[in-house]
């Protein structure tokens, strides 16, 4: 345990760091990410990424490598995945997030993808992120989902002192004894990241609960909690979902959700304006 | 483990119950109970239970007797601090919450008390939770350091099922591997609480935290997350406190807070109603 | 947090204590209690007791007050089932290990027990453990499920600090994420606390691990471990268990691990003695 | 959460496999493997090697590519520490475990190593289980450090459904509240594991407690258990190694040890044939 290190890169934590993708700008706007698991056919992810756009989503997410616990589970599309959100891309003007699970994938990736996932499960894959600090894409770091925040952020700084300093953290659920949830959301890390790092932090209450009925409260506190966007997940049929089914809401339910956090993003920072804080 | 089960009241989670303590309705009104972590001194105590009326607290909490993990740490005042807070609400009007640790105390300290808490070390001392089951007081039942919701759940059912139906809920942060905090604020049980049962969930995110940076933050998200209320410790001079120095804040970030809190709910019930949502 | 406090009663880990219980003396012999998870009745309970002593037990364990999660699970015969015990004594000449929940039934629970148990939920009923310091009788701490070190040993100087200074410790699983077994034994937790404490410390595989099949192992594996005994459920029949069926083992299994645990003591005995280590 | 799946190999559990690695053959004989934590010299790598060959130990550990939580930290001496690994092979005829990091360095790696060794953090990098299923080489899987015991056989399915059938699991330590310990030692889940997997099991107790002083414990009762070997950082000046230091024991300890362990595997596998136990 090394606790307590500075950031490789040496920025005090009050120095906010935005970072931009795709023309929004993590850590000043609030950014919303929404769009399926995973890319399943053309028709299921062009489908999910109007009705977000038409929602207000600022970027389509879509999985097209998977990393799933057993080999025998769905992996994902693959390649033509990528060509699928190629095609989302070109039509809805959604920046693209897509994960990256292996070095040797990361210029394949990279030339799709214009913010890369590292996924919770590769939080601490050492080689992938330094190889993520050589280039010059942003990347989306998942917290470990036993990562304390001394360990997260430690992972950062391999990315960070690689020279990429474009990185956004994603807080997705920790493991705890609670068998309610999938993991427990961590919302306190959210504040606690930022007294430690200048990073954007965003939060991703679908794979943190793993139940769809708790996406619109845990988001509406993600945003309260202070956190800088939220990565959703939205599919058009959730029950014939091949991978994540109880947790992905509707384009309607995320609708509405995407109104509502806009709202709540304009009433909290309205307070903290007339509060005369920062 | 016995999960599902169906609450020994038999109510339906969906009819919302409310429990009236001092006037205030928990569930129908958001209730802000604050007040310090012990009752050290009338001086202290009075001060505090002043500056957080005027900030617009609706019940007074302050410790007489306090569990303690080691002997020869300051276990409260004991029954001259009851005399104390009997004071405090005879000037402030506010009603009082204080924690029972012993069967054998239920009597003395209901004397004083108009909402009787069970804390977290407590949540499975049967005896104790049975014989509040048999008396006509409300009760604030905190959630054990490691109980899952449907252990927190059954709990609550010993004293339903003597017949006193006045509980009310209170998350206070889960045992995990993280140590930047105290405890990790579990903000999805309030949601998950209120789908199987129809009591009221309050939060406190001091004990959860252990920070008084972080109270701010939670408690902007309990709101967001739907909690019907929050407990939150304030002390005249943090720094000097006897006990929780570190997580108890002042009276004026109190103030500033209980009056973005309120914006918050309001914020939030204006949207649900918009929403036509119930 | 008030880890690294010096024990209550001041005595160095490294002077052994040793607690003598009808007869056996826990921290010299290596000592083995075993019995029905809950007194169910006359026959049973003696049916268990004469196979148990048979097998070579040195006590005999059985729950007359049963702390149990919900309020319509089966709380234990209560005082009928302290009189079975007492029977069981007479005949057998086993000394009685049973739970006390309540600090106003102490006197009743000891005037049967020979060893009072206080359980995992009551390891910080602080009132509990006060009155326990005041009495004559010796005491078997079981850790708290989410308990570390320092708060299992601050709750026996509750104990100890009272004057009691006959108290064993218990390790009966933690809580964690794994699922497989009901808790997390953690044997590390034996040779951590001695290096701590002079209590003796004894180990619950049965609880740990809520599985018949893992009794054996993990029973022998505490006797590596350096604990200084077992508490082994046995029950006639596990399959129609009132309580705790899955983790009750036979008479018929107990006999076999008993011999087996005993033959493992010797040989473990024997080696430290070559070694010339005390 | 995918549990109770029958292993990609689908051969019963009962019928346990037995996996050779130069000469040894783990699952039938008890195997011990040593060394330092990392490489750190010639001849630090050479003294130990002698030591620990001496001492009985059957297969030499150590260190080339290390995973270091943060960037700044010793990261392992690289290639250099392969040949120094070779010429300790050469000199002593200790078979060679090392750590494999990256799905590229696999064939470089697996030049020196008799035994590829995938990490806690790598667990789950499906990329590198999946190639290591395609090489002929025995491969050591640690368990994730929050990994559920059907998550890490699901992890082991990936490298065996590619053909590779040796594979040898490592439980290492899981990661709960307790911070007396680096990680909480599950050995239950070495008898949990084998009626569910038919593949060998192993236990390191040095990463596991994170303390010199808890070592020798751990292993005797990682013995009893059923562990089919134990995996222990020697290091001939602890104090002064390179990283886990508060670990890492003498060659002298481990002299002692290592016999312990021999008598105690014999005592056991003695008694197991005395009762007619497989």
């Amino acid at each position: 345990m090394e606790r307590g290190q500075t950031s490789a890169a040496g920025l005090p934590a009050t120095a906010r760091r935005t970072v931009v993708v795709g023309g929004h700008e993590f850590g000043r706007e609030f950014v919303i990410i929404a769009g399926p698991c995973a890319v399943e056919s053309e028709e299921q992810t062009l489908t999910t990424a109007r009705e977000v756009k038409a929602a207000g989503a600022h970027l389509l997410r879509g999985g097209a490598f998977k990393p799933r616990t057993a080999p025998t589970s769905f992996q994902g599309l693959g390649h033509p995945a990528l060509e699928i959100l190629q095609k989302a891309r070109a039509e809805t003007g959604l920046p693209i997030v897509t994960e990256v699970m292996d070095a040797r994938d990361i210029e394949t990736v990279a030339a799709t993808a214009d913010l890369l996932q590292v996924g919770s499960r590769n939080m601490q894959n050492f080689t992938l992120l330094s190889e993520l600090g050589r280039i010059d894409k942003p990347v989306l770091l998942k917290r470990g989902m036993s990562a304390t925040l001394s360990e997260w952020l430690s992972a950062a700084d391999y990315i960070l002192s690689g020279g990429n300093e474009r990185v956004i953290l994603c807080e997705r659920g920790i493991r705890t004894f609670e068998t309610t949830t999938r993991n427990t959301l961590d919302l306190s890390i959210v504040p606690a990241a930022k007294e430690l790092s200048p990073l954007p932090v965003i939060v991703d209450p679908s794979h943190a609960t793993g139940r769809a009925s708790l996406i619109r409260p845990m988001s509406l506190a993600a945003v309260a909690a202070g956190a800088d966007g939220l990565l959703i997940e939205v599919h058009p049929d959730p029950a014939n979902a091949a991978s994540d089914a109880g947790q992905q809401i509707t384009p309607e339910a995320f609708r509405a959700l995407a109104r509502d956090v806009r709202a709540l993003v304009i009433h909290l920072r309205g307070e903290v304006r007339e509060a005369g804080v920062a």
